[in-house]
């Protein structure tokens, strides 16, 4: 006899699985349906104890009949004109009290479309971190849509979602329409902020201090038991230390240094290019990606301008303060980034529900993040560097991140994102900046006019005066 | 009696005004409109001998009828809705045969669109540089649309255009539709990025040796007499030495440090990330303008985090050298980045001509971009960085870029642009990299895959092997 669902599940690829056997565990009956019918089945045939909480169906109307009204339906397939089909395919087997429930990794832009596309069901955006074993065990869940939709699916996202220390689950609304995805995609810029700046260090070992791969595997481990504790120097510190047991070599030393990517962070940089809210720091981790992947231009450029980073001598320990005050920054420029599109885009996201819901089951989980929401919680507008707390780590950090930079700049290493988080801090804690040059030559060929340190009520270069502009001749 | 015109233009705002009366001034004779006929009127009264080549009109259909077919409009407006609603205008009082040219400041998307769209008429989009200055005197010009088109108007372009050295107008056809604001644009994009990398160096000579701006001025004067000539050093040069009519003090002593920006730094920084191709310094110009305009915040950084730059020590000539450096490190970024959107769009963009057209009129203009077209014509699809010319200056002026970069990231000096430029030609010179954690990292949390250094067809790192990957547990 088959059990009562109140829940589907559309898309049984490797997080949809995931997510359907997490929600099975913990005790809610699932309908499931994949395009492909013999996914189905052979998901149900592995499911092993679970599966009795599991309905394999074959076709649309099959899994809309299987779950018991109001339903609610999650979509994991892939984002994009996939989300929009399979919406429409449901469209008519659906009540308007329906729930429907974007899961993947869609573009915020896109769930906005479609919050506000009059679609004949309720629609939520959900934000799933954690990969797949997040999705199996425990991942970090971001919901944005109506608050009464994502109430009512509350309990299931709760249950299934992982934990922080202090029990709490990190599942969380964060605000109407494309909220939850939105706050998805910044955690995914983050991350890739986040894994550049430990290949920096992972390269100032490897290249700097000539340190094997498992010296290295040994202070990504050590670290992970300090200020730095997170999954990603966890799982540094593990692939560090794992050999390839085709050659024996340690695994690392064997992976080709070309990254990929999906997206998610040259998002976060575009819509922080519209925002007008700087992230240089994921900025440079998109970048160091792109470049990777010009292996030829630069093997030539090696060739063309000699061997490439040098030997030079660092700190261990200078090395790990450095890490924690380019982490610092970073943040502080992604949780700015969320509090300008909060007001822009009228969703007043919570900033330490966004730190809390990070903590546990997402990619970027830290130890870190328990302090930042604490942070947020006292002033979610001030700018995450001002916070005592991280103004005062920073005070004792920032000095060993100057060192390693100018040390790497020296010795041709390039550390762009550890780079640019300090670079980005030395503009935000300068009050006289350079800038009065650039409006200078704004008005000196554009008329864009400036205003004054001394507030006068004159916006205009003398250079137009006398027609002195007219002696600038254009370049010989 | 009225002179018989080809030609009219629409929008007498500073650019179309100062371009009409260029046009005017060639020999061509030009009906005007604009939408408040007073403009039309005063400035047709304020043409002096120019006048009795223009014909003001008092509409549209006035301005139409003033045209010989097959006529050509250049739109002068403001970009965005009112060039399509000033085409939409125009649509019923054309024949298919006459030209309008949108000369504004366009996103080429909306150019893209706008061909695209089965327009009644003939179409192109033209961006124009140089400022009014430029616009009156001779700016350059960069067209975009049917080869065919653009030959109707070239004779009028290459007349009205700044000349090179050379002799040669800076007016060319640069490809199909949104070609010529496309490249346009990333002559803003490099425009913000020289200017803050003057504006870096002029911080330098401020804060870090302490010089006044009348001696900053004498600097900026020598260096346009090298390799760094060009009309950005010369206007720097220009503004450091002016003193302000209304207290006395230099001039840039008393503009405020922040700095605003009409989007097209943006609209580079977007595309980039979209053609995944990396114009970090660009990125770094338009982030220190975002930053620049957060003046309360700096000031409430320099509160809490101490004073802003430090004396240091730096020779002049290290300066300069750093500068040379940075400017081929941008160029080199941007010529790359026009090469791939060549590619992506189906444009064949001819970069040696785009590096000519830039050599006068514009707002970039400099004696460096001679060479860089005869580098880019060598072989336009090698990274100006490897081009034999200006890989040897790299070589011997890159030391410098880095004393100085290390110098001012020890002493507290923001040089974003040119510490990222920095960053990326270490990048881009070292044939191993530090991808290899990055693929790692991925492989290790979203089965991502990777590729090996040996070519061998295993694509997955053994820690999902004996199930080690359910011995990471999430941070505490």
């Amino acid at each position: 006899m088959k059990p009562e669902t109140s829940i589907g599940l559309i898309g049984l690829g490797t997080m949809g699985a995931a997510l359907a056997l997490n929600i099975a565990e913990k005790g809610f009956p699932i309908a499931v349906w994949n395009r492909t019918g013999d996914v189905t089945r052979r998901f149900h045939a592995a499911a092993g104890p679970l599966a009795e909480r599991i309905v394999p169906t074959e076709s649309l109307a099959e899994l809309v009949a299987a779950i018991a009204p109001p339903r609610a339906i999650i979509l994991m397939v892939p984002a994009g004109q996939a989300v929009d089909d399979q919406i429409a395919a449901l469209a008519p087997l659906l009540s308007p009290e329906d729930l429907v429930i974007d899961a993947g990794n869609a573009n915020f832009h896109d769930t906005n479309r479609r919050a506000a596309s009059g679609l004949p069901m309720r629609f939520l955006g959900m934000g799933v971190s954690g990969g797949e074993e997040g999705a199996r065990h425990g991942p970090a869940i971001m919901g944005g849509g109506a608050r009464a939709d994502w109430d009512r699916i509350a309990p299931v996202m709760e249950a299934i979602a992982a934990r922080a220390e202090d029990g709490t689950p990190c599942a969380t609304w964060m605000g109407e329409a494309g909220a939850g995805h939105f706050v998805k995609t910044v955690h995914n810029g983050i991350e890739y902020a986040d894994m550049q700046m430990i290949a920096e260090t992972y390269g100032l070992m490897r290249d700097g201090l000539g340190m094997a791969s498992p010296a290295i595997g040994e202070t990504f481990a050590a670290w992970n038991e300090g200020v730095l504790r997170s999954y990603l120097i966890e799982i540094s510190a593990a692939v560090a230390r794992a050999g390839d047991p085709a050659t024996g070599a340690p695994m690392l030393d064997v992976i080709l240094d070309t990254a990929g990517q999906k997206g998610t962070g040259r998002w976060t940089a575009i819509e922080a290019q519209h925002l007008a809210t700087p992230v240089p720091v994921i900025e440079a981790a998109v970048m160091a990606r792109n470049v990777s992947a010009r292996i030829d231009e630069r093997r030539a450029g090696e060739a063309r301008f000699g061997s490439g980073p040098q030997r030079l001598a660092v700190e261990l320990a200078s090395l790990e303060a450095a890490l924690i005050a380019g982490k610092i920054l970073c943040y502080a420029q992604g949780f700015a980034m969320i509090e300008i599109a909060g007001r822009a885009f009228g969703w007043h996201l919570d900033l330490p529900a966004i730190a809390r819901v990070w903590r546990a089951g997402c990619i970027i989980r830290s130890a870190m993040l328990n302090d930042m929401a604490t942070a947020l919680a006292e002033d979610s507008a001030r700018n995450l560097v001002l916070a005592p707390f991280f103004a005062e780590r920073l005070q004792s950090a920032v000095p060993a991140l100057r060192r390693i930079v100018a040390q790497s700049v020296l010795h041709g290493h390039a550390l762009p994102a550890l780079a640019t988080g300090l670079g980005w801090f030395d503009l935000m804690r300068t009050s006289r900046g350079t800038a009065n040059m650039i409006q200078a030559q704004r008005d000196f060929f554009g008329a864009h006019g400036f205003d004054r340190l001394d507030g006068r009520d004159d916006h205009d270069g003398p250079w137009k005066m006398g027609g002195e502009s007219s002696t600038v001749t254009a370049a010989r």
